[in-house]
């Protein structure tokens, strides 16, 4: 559910797993530079069709088999730790580490698999997600290295960034609120009305970090509304900038109303550049992890 | 002269300072995966090409300004301290600032110039230099992170790279030596004769340092053979495999013959993509720094 692109139609939870299959789940790493963002678009590359290419070229099944992610990340967003779930026939002989090398051996350099296994019949990447973790990376320095060209927003001015002023603003975001003047309006007109509660979430961190030149931040939460951690990342900058106060924050944290009655939006949003999906949660019993 | 593709003819001095002229230097960064490396080709982008034409389009001179760089890297090869120098018309009211800026808004985002500055009419990028700074980078995790690709050699194996064994080798390279076995065949056939001196290089550092997953090879010294960094590096990495001992490449610097008489070239070569000219240097007369 974060950085969702628009979709058509409600998704659908995915079938219970077919007699015969087995089910696998991955953890991904990708750049985004090279992909219009996870989910499959006809005009232009995604993840998720390389992602699927491979998967039934591994299977041999000859038809399509759906690969599911805990959220579709938007074009030009990263991955270290996204999570993926597929089917595949149970009279295939692989373990995860086959699953592993054998998806690196078909995906382009540009997506990686870091981890492969066997995931309980009822697990699936989106529906079983508990929460997110993702990082946003800003270099402040006065040129853009060309390794870091689509890898960090170049934020750099007369005036140094208030880290402090920052790390207080994200403070006040910590918590739960309804975050529809965080949320980017969708194109299918499906925005969240306020105050029923569908754009309430909960973030759990809120961090902002220098180091360096580079300003980490870091936002950890249940669930994230479309652009949610970009909206976020622009009004710290807009704070950091002193062109937004930490009331002004707090306001749009209100969901207080424009004369036109709707909620007024954040004023920046960041672009795609500095984002990456570091990690998605799971509870314990879908948890692969140790 | 390091890491130089083959030349048609011998390089001449560059003239000269014109009257009416004045001399301008810049440090130069750049990503070597888009390119074909920093010499102009006709059938392939190349660094050359992109700085000249956006000196010319600043100059607006009509013709080409030539630039001048302390060495042509190799295709693939990064920069983050290249060292480039041109003549531009002393009626442009431009200081160094100013022409970094300029540059950097006409430059792709994967070359960008760090510093400029007028330089003494006498200086010249690539005759003046006096020394380099060449660091290779190794990941040796069991997957290459997307963002890591044609930026690091990826070696993996069952066994860990011998990381003492690599530091001791590296040792031994440190001084001067015919580094006739480190230098790769010019296609022009001008192989340095072994005995006149032609292939005789000092190295004052060649050290092996572990960081997490990734080594960090660092070269110094004053001067580099055609692939000399990457044929060194592809000997340590041997080292590190258990594949050739520290007693093989005391023979490797002692320029040993084969059957055929020629000289026994190092049995590895690394790829370009962990490569990066870091830094040149100069007498103080034309240090820019400090």
């Amino acid at each position: 559910m974060a950085e969702v692109r628009p979709v058509e139609g409600k998704p659908t939870r995915s079938p219970h797993l077919s007699p015969g299959r087995r089910r696998w789940r991955a953890v991904l790493a990708y750049d985004g530079r090279a992909f219009l963002g996870w989910q499959y678009l006809a005009h232009g590359p995604s993840v998720q069709e390389e992602v699927e290419r491979a998967v039934a070229a591994i299977a041999k099944e000859g038809g399509r088999i759906p690969v599911h992610a805990s959220g579709r990340t938007d074009s030009g967003v990263h991955a270290l730790g996204q999570v993926i779930h597929w089917d595949a026939p149970d009279t295939l002989r692989m373990d995860g580490e086959a699953w592993m090398r054998a998806m690196n051996a078909h995906l382009p350099p540009t997506v990686r698999v870091l981890q492969a296994e066997e995931a309980p019949p009822g697990f699936h990447a989106r529906f079983s997600a508990t929460g997110k973790h993702y990082r946003y990376r800003i270099l402040t320095g006065p040129v853009l290295l060309p390794q870091d060209y689509g890898l960090a927003w170049h934020v750099h001015g007369r005036r140094a960034l208030d880290v402090a002023a920052m790390t207080s603003a994200a403070a006040i975001m910590v918590g739960e609120h309804d975050f529809s003047a965080f949320a980017a309006f969708r194109r299918d007109g499906t925005d969240g009305e306020v105050g029923t509660g569908a754009n309430v979430r909960r973030l759990t961190q809120a961090a902002v970090r220098a180091e360096g030149e580079a300003l980490v931040l870091d936002f950890e939460g249940g669930g994230f509304l479309y652009r949610m951690v970009r909206l976020l990342t622009g009004a710290l900058v807009h704070v950091g900038r002193g062109l937004l106060d930490e009331a002004a924050v707090a306001d749009l944290l209100a969901c207080q109303r424009g004369p036109d009655g709707r909620v007024v939006k954040s004023p920046l949003c960041a672009p795609p550049d500095g984002l990456t999906l570091m990690r998605v949660d799971y509870e314990k019993e879908w948890d692969g992890r140790g």
